[in-house]
């Protein structure tokens, strides 16, 4: 079993690259993940290239030496490295990026983020995505990396159960659903209806566009969208946190294919 | 104008400790917030106490000299001082806590958190509450006080909107609702109805029942409410984030009140 004893390895430092940068892990096409659930969930859906774990975790969950072809095993200094804290499983994995969505599908769902800038919304918005059978993520403009460490904790691992497709803009991302036939719904305050009066029709799909923290949706992803749809609020509260009006927006499109029971 | 100029005075120490502790708030009557969106808003609810802004504050925004009957100057270091980061508005006040909320109304509308442990979620949760017209919070366990700077950031003021009740435990917050007909809805993934399967009566109110971020609600919590719902899943996604879920029940069981323009 390889052992990695020196945070000063190049291992370690080609590891933290990849935790750390999105380009990284485009150029190498892997991401880095950490943490028992995480990694283990994971797993479930693809097996782990590399995996590293403590002489303490692997002996607390010897079923670690499953998750990738080798188990490596680290020194406390090395998972500490590894996961900026001191307070860490000791559990890390390296994955295959997974496959970008190549193409909408007629009749699919999906969410679709606009300038989604947090980390922690993208995953959470993934993470209601899957919770509610979307099928797929669209990201366009400048998005929060669904494979950074903060995003793949918040998504608890759904950035590998949907499809992911990157545009360049909102009118990209567009032109692909109309070609398929998939309505586009904005979410935005103005000039837009009621939620609770906008029903998608199942057999031709839906996706859920989503916008930014702060500003919401520019104006050409409002227009880019076939119909746009508001969270009725209480008067004098302005706005819902970005992660839960995502929620509630896909709880509500979420059509026949998530299980009712 | 008084002007502070020295992070070690007095006064300084006092709004610290009123910034990070809650039974300081409590003795104090009194809580301390940061920043010129959400010291405008609470402002616009009741006036500050107290007011307190950097000289580049109040000029960019004159309006803040009337926050409170005397707004104290503060230097750039007290600032980051308060602030405890170099990244600030330059803008604080002080605030007396509301009065807690008395009696649970018939027919009223009410969040309910048991143990709900991480700050940002208990604003979120009162965030929501307050955007779907709900009137109170009902806090049980070892719930984040909703005055802390984590949970006020996350709440935008809500905490200040909704009348806050804090009891025992569970059963205690059951007695409360029962005396008065409202019926509690515990939010559960097992033994509970689908959400699209549970109506509210909207003249008896309702009270929706969150519970811990990693534990769901306590047996107990579960026993004392009138019905369980659960969010339905697709296979293989396990949980919602607790601010997420938590928001689709509350936009489930906003009833009426709720404008739906």
């Amino acid at each position: 079993m390889l052992q990695i004893e020196s945070r000063a390895s190049e291992r370690v430092k080609a590891l933290v690259r990849l935790r750390d940068s999105a380009l990284e892990r485009r150029e190498k096409g892997a991401f880095f993940a950490e943490g028992l659930r995480l990694c283990t969930d994971i797993a479930g859906v693809q097996p782990a290239l590399e995996a590293y774990c403590t002489r303490a975790a692997l002996a607390a969950h010897p079923q670690l030496a499953a998750l990738a072809d080798e188990t490596a095993l680290i020194s406390d200094s090395v998972a500490e490295k590894l996961a900026g804290t001191k307070n860490t499983q000791g559990v890390f994995c390296v994955f295959r990026l997974p496959q970008p969505l190549r193409t909408v599908r007629p009749g699919g769902r999906y969410v679709a983020l606009e300038h989604v800038q947090d980390p922690a919304n993208v995953g959470a918005l993934l993470r209601s995505a899957a919770a509610f059978g979307f099928e797929g993520a669209l990201l366009c403009g400048g998005c929060a990396d669904p494979f950074s460490q903060k995003a793949l904790r918040a998504s608890m691992g759904a950035a590998v159960k949907l499809g992911i497709a990157r545009y360049e803009d909102a009118p990209q991302m567009a032109g692909a659903l109309r070609a398929a036939g998939v309505p586009l719904v904005a979410a935005a305050l103005r000039d837009s209806v009621p939620l609770a009066d906008a029903r998608a029709d199942d057999a031709r799909g839906v996706a859920v566009l989503v916008g930014n923290e702060g500003n919401g949706l520019t104006d050409e992803a409002v227009r880019a969208a076939d119909v746009a749809v508001r969270i009725p609020m209480a008067p004098g509260v302005e706005s819902l946190n970005a992660a839960v009006a995502g929620g509630v927006l896909l709880w509500h499109f979420r059509g026949g294919a998530c299980p009712q029971a």
